[in-house]
């Protein structure tokens, strides 16, 4: 439904620059900057559900969330999975349900389930390769359209297992069929990172996370090898921020005098909603019917 | 579930003060920042979306919304029902399901389904007098407890139609058995509902939602014999600005880094998510099984 | 999704057989019994969730019926969206919905919302002619594939409008974009059906739903041109005496062992789940996965 | 909102009957029928859905079906929960929700996640008692009403652990605090439920599903000191064999007429769905806003 899927994204761009979001109102706001890609984020969702981001949510929640997100925009959406919500027959209803509600590409994370937030603890356990291979060789065979990206997230550095279980992962998760390796890290520099892209060379694109390293440019990323880079949780801590300052604001102020200049108005609001194209369909198939008759 | 039922708040304070909520988010800031009750806004729900607010979303989205507002929150959370999703009997099933929801109120306006938002367009179609009296009545009737609010919004001045028929209009559903007046105005300043306010005087709470006549205080509102003030979108107006502001940066530095400093950090999401008492739960529970045997 | 969709069928039969189902699993017996596709009946899916069919339940709850009656099939489905759920841009959103989601065609009817059974009352009221063609119309500009079907059922013998008043409605809804028209009666005869099918020659498929006049077979409505029937209520009708008869033996009989040998095995409902591929799942994905290292 | 919780039917009744639903239809016919109260199946559920009854369906889809079982009818609801959706911190999020969507109780059973249907292969894994214990605590620590009840179903028979094993277990799960033990069985006796009984002796409720001993009656059961039972499927089991044959019968002869006599009236799922009380509410509303002005 959308003009380009993420695997033609991927193809045509040198660097694929994704952002995250929770609804269809940031992932809308996330196109009109100029992203080329939605990352449905499992902890943006779970955070506007106000629950931990642990596989709280169900599967039918995060599916929602991302169908949501899917019809607020004409750019591709990446749905994060965590862990694939459970074995190998989960995954396999998984796949059928995103694909068929028009996601581009889901991402799946070598932990097990229930999955924690890879910020949060020391030393996370990981699924057997085996296991998490076999939950990637299903998504291939039960997708039906060659475009959807199966994305495998590879957690070594996270539990803190070293390069060397990471690229050993990411190579067995090329062999299972995986379209893509997502590579992430808690360190706040890209030096594990740049480590992995020398060592890991399965000419299948590399994607990151850059949260913690967040001072490297994009083009830097690009220069290292990167194909895809999801800024994952942005929009959501902006949000936090803007509605934290203003609710004050209104209680300091016992009126909204004080942010009115700084927030969107109410007409960017319809715009967004687009109210413009509902107003005018009455009038617009009254005058065509008019004419038909 | 609530310590306090909307109902409970409306008694023990002079003036109320809601905030407009689209999502669990929205809503925890909002009762972190001191608001008293959140207003599930149905303007906010629909953004959030992506639709227009005009009916676009079904009964069974805006319930889902509210119940994850209200299960983020410990404060009161009133719906915004639009006219009632149809006619007495969509009433009748949206009051069981709202109130089975630990919903602590619900508001309906005498607009027609589906209906507008009341900022767009010139003079919209209010409902006849007796058929929306009767959507009051068939509420009241299915209401199991006391303590569950119908708040009948008056859109006589949003309509052109006048003081007089607001007046009317008011009257007649508090005979008809409307807890509370929700009187709405699109002007630029208090002047017509303080003109309402002074000609009805029916014993029964009134509320506003002063998003254009912004510069007036909560107090002089107050004042007025006001009893509540619904601040019914500045969340995800704050919201809207933040995230483009953001996104906007991410593209033109080609990083982060410009905006880390004015975003909340993972820690103060994670704070909200609940993610610690998830974390000690394992442990918790676990000491307590040992405990046992 | 699907082998075919309902359009193909259509023109690959002579007179295309569809079953009412509300669920998977009514679905998935209506396939297996031989039918050439599913009428997601609104009438079943109502009396599934114990609600009056009269636009109680919202369009996400019958749009998720729909989904989960197609999920479980191969054959297309087709889904009685009532009078539309509203007005023109209420269409045009369901339009999106339901072709997004895999449903082979939406039924929509001349009636009001919210509509009421056809069976129940004498004289329900119809929409204005225009209005109910800009609803044809916007449905047929919001398709994105031709194959998509949009069926204009005429309620004019439901409420005693006459021959002349349906054939006048079938021909102004052909003209607006319909793809099929279906004509409702609840005569005890088909006596009003064969006659608007004397009158009506537009090219276009006819539709019926031979509830009160049963005593009809198919190839007779074959025989006066009719390209569709739909049996819409019979599975939950058959449902309802056999669970009455079963529920009541057991209570009667102090156990099962009266109904044991009328009713389904076990094996027989796990085969209709699929269990036998479920199993085999584990064993398959970890040979493939341990034949690949 | 139901006039008696399950746990004060079971205190006043020597012995009670549990009818198996999967909608709110079968759930009406369970309760016209007579039976004390509800067992939302999952086996029930799953298959409505045409999945395997191995946690396919997310704990939002059963927590949906529950509702709607819940909202069908005026006697209690018990929710088969499988293992509870994954660990401790689910549990804990599915009794907030049950608890807060008025179900009268869940029941856990002590395997793991995914579960896989007690009927399907020889030896199913079992969770380690502590686990489990500390999910039953969890529960109990969570919920907000005492009559709310967490019942530990004990599998040990099912995975062919002895009876030795299910007291354990069972005794365990007593002193972490389960309200009620379900013992469970696929032999086709009840010889190993009896000697369970009078091994067990914890002065709680004991609860049995006798699907495949399925001579025992009712009455036996309770002189063997069983406090419920469950006939978990039947429903189900019975629309599919009625449904099949009405289904066979229409393309047999080509019209309905063969088994008109055979299933119920349209008026008979009118009255179901409550349609007097529906079409009734204008008039009733109409008149009483009338005699108010």
């Amino acid at each position: 439904m959308k003009d380009k899927s993420f695997k033609q994204i991927l193809n045509d761009n040198k660097l694929v620059k994704l952002i995250g979001a929770h609804d269809g109102f940031s992932a809308k706001l996330g196109e009109m900057a100029g992203f080329d890609a939605i990352w449905a984020s499992g902890f943006e969702i779970a955070s506007a559900h106000c629950v931990p981001d642990a596989n709280i949510l169900s599967m039918s929640e995060v599916l929602h969330a991302a169908e949501v997100i899917n019809n607020a925009t004409n750019i591709p959406v990446i749905a994060d999975c965590d862990s694939g919500f459970g074995d190998i027959n989960n995954v396999i209803h998984m796949i059928k349900l995103f694909e068929s509600r028009h996601i581009s590409g889901i991402c799946i994370e070598d932990k097990l389930f229930p999955k924690m937030n890879s910020f949060i603890g020391e030393s996370q356990a990981l699924a057997r390769i085996p296991d998490f291979c076999a939950k990637i060789s299903a998504a291939q065979d039960t997708k039906k359209t060659q475009d959807f990206m199966v994305i495998a997230r590879v957690e070594s550095l996270i539990a803190g297992q070293g390069i060397d279980d990471a690229v050993n992962r990411a190579s067995a998760y090329v062999r299972a069929g995986a379209d893509a390796i997502l590579i992430h890290s808690k360190q706040d520099t890209p030096k594990e990172i740049f480590e992995f892209c020398r060592s890991f060379k399965a000419g299948i694109p590399i994607v990151v996370v850059p949260t913690t390293y967040y001072k490297i440019t994009a083009q830097e990323l690009s220069d290292a090898g990167i194909n895809a880079v999801i800024y994952a949780n942005h929009g959501i801590r902006s949000a936090y921020s803007a509605m934290k300052k203003s609710f004050a604001s209104i209680l300091e102020n016992d009126s909204t005098v004080a942010i009115e200049q700084n927030i969107a108005s109410m007409q960017s609001i319809f715009e967004l909603q687009n109210m413009g194209a509902h107003v005018s369909n009455h009038e617009k198939y009254n005058e065509k019917i008019a004419n038909l008759f």
